[in-house]
């Protein structure tokens, strides 16, 4: 089954016993999961904190998003019943740090964490970026397309992040998209963005969008059909490609997700979400990111919570695979 | 098409340039649209701020409603997709400022705010008030009325706010409605409240209710039928009669406007309010409020952020008449 | 009808006027009813504070929570629309005040637990217990199980709480249903947990809770066949056995309930839980709590107005028996 | 010795046992002492809630200050070491609950204050008022007069609060020490403000507070004299007179005291304003309140907590007596 | 005198009749003063926005500064009492908004603040900026420089702000001063910093600083000597020159000013700096900045506060001149 | 110099570079210092996080002090400028990680905790503990009596915590030292408590205290003599003993440290508390604790900078030996 480890003396390393070390305590890593440098030989998934926030346009705060996530991964046990896959026990999974990422200079981060991702995926098969803002997604698709080829995007977000520039910056949270489908990262006409809500700057932003090749599935939209239909016209729109899964908390609805830094009213609830990703298993997801996740505007570690579960199903997805 | 300026020379003036003034800079009005003083002539709508809330039962603070509204408004952006429209470039919107009203003697203050709203409307077609707390619908209702006659009354509340007097006191934020029936100002028989729920004193407050002319539609029948059907019965309660719209936060669940004076669990989502209120499309709504924001219970701007947006979506249908 | 006294002469004592106390004075007792030792003779109901929070794993506080609760207990109003009864008007409810509950010795607040509650239910017929974290609910189970014998549980959480131990200690929040099956408390096969959702040890605590006879209801299974049938499979499941009701405000999600110990994203809404909760009306609950309330971690009362309407909704259904 | 009961038979009744009932628990009463209705006979001091705040200039929320101040006062035990005194073994000190005031209505509330302090004075040698906004000191002080003549004042505070009318309103919190100079409540020249900083009108609101028989220790003036010097001037100017003793919470810094309606940077560490206040023992205290506890804005109850402890330094005062 | 208006048909406009419109009302403004655009001629003191952060090293949030301190200025009146003067009554003072700043090129925002502030001194005499991070000191400078040559310094941070680069970059928060050294802006060896503390790098950054010329007065100092001498010693440096005053809120410990970038323990109290900043009464100031407030992580607007009271200060030195 | 490397062969491991690893990124540890593990052969001193707090009797949440400390040691720079050291470049300082203690039993966890201490004292010379609740200093000062025979205390506290039992609890976090006496941890006479205030049991509780051995200095008598003349009162105390070094940071006032169990208004600034840890250089510390940190009450890491920098001040103290 695949909970069990793959054979006795090749068992992934997991967390301590929580029986000996209280989850309130112990090393913060993710999950306290190993480090990556803990484990021997390669690790199937690392995950990787992008600890920046330079390409922020309203709230700033991103840069404490990876601090934030694993703090908020603290409660995450090792099985989960809905995708019946126990995460790290069935695959070895590992915490490799943060990127040393330049808060002054975007272009210059923007060519560390693409060489930083690059240097993880020597020694992991997958990686989960943890944001950071949405500015980084730009070089860990450089790095999957290398790896992969152009790869279908599902996109989570209440924006589609396919504008152009802001100030003349053509490396901000809210261009990503648009770079990478000019660097042709991204398979032409497979692109998704599922919770498109919100006031644009005109109807043009619609339709560039979608002369970009991305499809746009509104929140307006998932409370109309449900969301079964979501995930087929999901699944419909990725088919059988390699899959980049990126999903910026403000996705969700602000009292799901209060820490972000362009929050928008009208978003989906953190169960619709847990539904829609859970839909998406047996996908080729190759590559993922979880961004935006700005703790000084959080509550409760409400967002942090919602965005540690997050990785952690993209971690079951990928144990699924 | 509506979201182009009426005509070049007569194009609405509108917020300062976000790719020269980020969103947060520059002026503290909604939206950051130009002050009533700033624009020549008349205008189509404005946005008043009504920091009152000495009529509040339990929770004070919604005299900083207008100043939360207005930071929260800042994200605003002028084009509105569901509606497909542009609701400050096909309509010269400005913001009037506040009223100047009485915090300690309560009538005074509803003069004060009544003669602000009609002095406002001098130079502007439509008013759309900021609370404050909710006292303030009757002078507002008392103007429109003089302009427009009775009017339906669409309100979306978990409060009837037909209670006759609190402590003696005729003029309190749950008291707005039944004044308003007994000065005339309503449409008899036209009148819904939408979003109703939580405990009341006794039945009789029901059957009050509904002697006074109102319908009533709760959050759980709501649940159970869902939006559609509500926007049909509202739609058939109103008829083409003139609208007055009255949008109390608490309308909305505690986790989705914290920052209310009497909150209250089981409410709707930010959602499946914009379904609603996009769904009076067409109707004529010749004035409206956004109250009961009280900004020192609220959370990362949750409660602002979603007053802003409806005051938003108000724009949107006065755009689209 | 139930929402008037039982007779003149023997009319239950209330709260005090809300037209000469505001709502935000007067006695901090639950809905400021009054105290058991202000009224002659038995109740109908009391309420009692549990203020232990010993046997929390994660986020500790809910030694606070009977303060939150009566605290958020204040807005609500006699007269319950939804059930068409007056909970405290057709039967005589009162606060019961504190357990004194020994902080460092979980075994012996667990005896004085039971105590104080078996004290309380010489003097009151029914007894609805606000936590303190869900150690409690073992104690408060024995004292229902020796005045009614063994009972039905319906349980609303997002965890099973049937594990064994914890770092050896056989009494935690993590653990009392399973204690409370090998003492022989609940009726066999007649349990229900309602709200389960988020990762697990392993897929042996779904068969070990089901080997322990209880049913699993998912929050995920709720968003897809809907609060009716839930209800109904609720219902078959209790027949018509005495009920007790445990509801974790974490069956919650933490965004309509952030002040808890062990968050777990993707939960209920509160109109969900209300809706459930009153369709099973009719059932003979014998004993109820509310728990693991954490004020510490809650925002603007979110939590506390929850669980304390849930506290009146229990006492809604008691009125109605 | 101060600290033990008058008489074996007489000793007053305290708090529950805090072994028993851990502080986190039990009553909610001012330091879990009992309640006025709870002894026999009357009572050495009463503390009595006055939760109004209709006259509050700019943050309201004063009227759950009385509940504020309570929750803060759990940690307070019974031997004051400085004072070498056992506020509430040495006297009987009980809680007399909240005023019920007229939040619509500020001439009724202050008539109802003053009616309620009245009647607890029947039962009760001296009275400690917990605020509420400083409109109620004037209620307060009639019914010292009525007791004890004209007294002195020792007023705490970031204002003088002398000013005459706010918007026409007599009664406001900016307001009652001119107003109970005109009703002939104080003595005159006998009274000091002490902790006065920020700006003011203009020269002449000094001028008018000199010529109303006030004298100003600024809080500049306090860093460089200290505070010895500070308690040898409000003695020499009391004298012997009867006291009462105000104390605006905002007489703290806003770092010590945020929770409250005008904050004004500058002020006293709750250190300074605790040797001072120690320094007037031996004085005849006749009265006295502490207000302007607005936990809204308060945070981890530091507000409450430096309320309470006021509280209870006038405890130990009236003890020394 | 110096708080009357320099003649009747001169008088400088001041800020909206309190007893007209609350303090809670009105323009968003600095303190509700005129805009810039709102005065005729010239005026004696702009205050402009510099919301600008992107060269923050730790907690980003200075964007939202002139948003936070304008919020925090509105219970500022006009009479100094300590410095007897009436800061807008004797002088013209008004609000010229906010610089656009682009937040993605520090090099560019840093030419767009030189201009924007090159430009409003053609408007007004006097410049104080309400940042922003402390990068913006140099751009402020150099406009100084232009108009009255080199200036002396009067630093009040917890830090120096003479490190040379961060990750390369010569504008950052951490350097403005060793630029302007470079650059030749400020007058050799006429420099002070007050309030600093905390670790550094090594003993060189003292060396370094000391070599560019500035004079450190560390907070153990002040409070070993008191704050007379501090002002003698800061003065005797000055001497007669041309002073530019820049204040990072950092300088006041984190308990007195929680929101901002780089807190550091041991710093001064609000009352310690008002006197330290008042002591500089008849210097010639000829430009000034409050900077470093970040909402984000403030609390009841305490920082706010205590940069608005600050920035009122230098309006109080600016009309003794 | 002290600042220097041993020698450039044996250079200490410090954190990763802050011009490559920006401050709000790299290793959760204390001042991203090694891990215990990661550096070869032994430490000079090493950092424990103990995550306990089931000996609290009040406010709860200790158990993530150790997590808050951590966080709150990101700023901290490698030169102590006013004790000229630079702690972990002249001296190797790792962070252990945390000791596995049983939540549900105090007793075990105190012995996982003098176990887990003796454990890291195998490999480290020196090792400060970073609590959870002030319980744990009772098994530290048993390791350190094992290696050094009985210390002297130097104890930071608003409380003796000599108390003897709560609830028949003997270890607590009201009772270490006591426990310390009658175990012979202490060198007889030679403990001092500093920053005592608030109130007591009765008068016995300083008695005892005093029969205990112990001298109390409080907060009021600091104000009055100055924090030299304690400096001198402790070193005069301390003699050449080996000193173990306690900080309860409710030592600080509430403004300081809103984030503890029991906080005290009337208390130290971080500034005298620097003065005074600092005025002990040259003493012979051979342990050492912080305590009480409780984030969940704190604001913007009031509470975990000022602990975290305490714990700089002690690795000065170490550096200097």
């Amino acid at each position: 089954m695949s909970e069990e480890p793959r054979s006795p003396e090749h068992a992934p390393i997991g967390p301590p016993d929580a029986k000996v070390y209280p989850r309130f305590s112990g090393p913060d890593t993710f999950a306290r999961l190993p480090r990556l440098d803990d484990v021997p030989g390669s690790a199937d998934v690392a995950l990787l904190g992008v600890p920046f926030d330079a390409g922020t346009s309203y709230r700033p705060g991103a840069r404490f998003g990876p601090a934030g996530i694993r703090a908020g991964s603290k409660l995450l046990r090792p099985y989960h019943p809905e995708l019946a896959v126990s995460p790290w026990l069935s695959q070895q999974v590992v915490d490799a740090g943060d990127v040393g990422a330049n808060p002054f200079d975007i272009a210059e981060a923007v060519g560390q964490i693409e060489a930083a991702a690059r240097s993880v995926l020597e020694r992991a098969e997958r990686l989960i970026a943890l944001g950071g803002d949405h500015t980084i997604a730009l070089p860990l698709l450089r790095v999957t397309k290398e790896r992969h080829g152009p790869v279908a995007l599902v996109h989570f977000d209440a924006h589609p992040d396919t504008w152009d520039t802001y100030f003349g910056a053509p490396f901000t949270h809210g261009t990503p998209f648009r770079r990478a489908v000019e660097e042709g990262l991204l398979a032409p006409g497979r692109g998704a963005h599922v919770g498109l809500r919100g006031p644009l700057y005109a109807q043009r932003d619609l339709d560039d969008d979608r002369a970009l090749g991305f499809s746009a599935i509104t929140t307006a939209h998932i409370a109309r059909v449900g969301t079964d239909e979501v995930v087929d016209r999901i699944r419909q729109r990725v088919g059988n490609l390699p899959v980049y899964l990126s999903i910026d908390v403000d996705v969700l609805d602000p009292a799901h997700a209060p820490g972000t830094g362009t929050p928008e009213p009208g978003g989906l609830t953190t169960r619709e979400l847990q539904t829609i990703v859970r839909g998406l298993v047996g996908l080729d997801v190759v590559g993922a990111d979880v961004v935006e996740v700005a703790p000084a505007y959080d509550h409760a570690e409400l967002t942090s919570l919602a965005a540690a579960n997050m990785a952690y199903e993209i971690l079951g997805l990928l144990a699924r695979r």
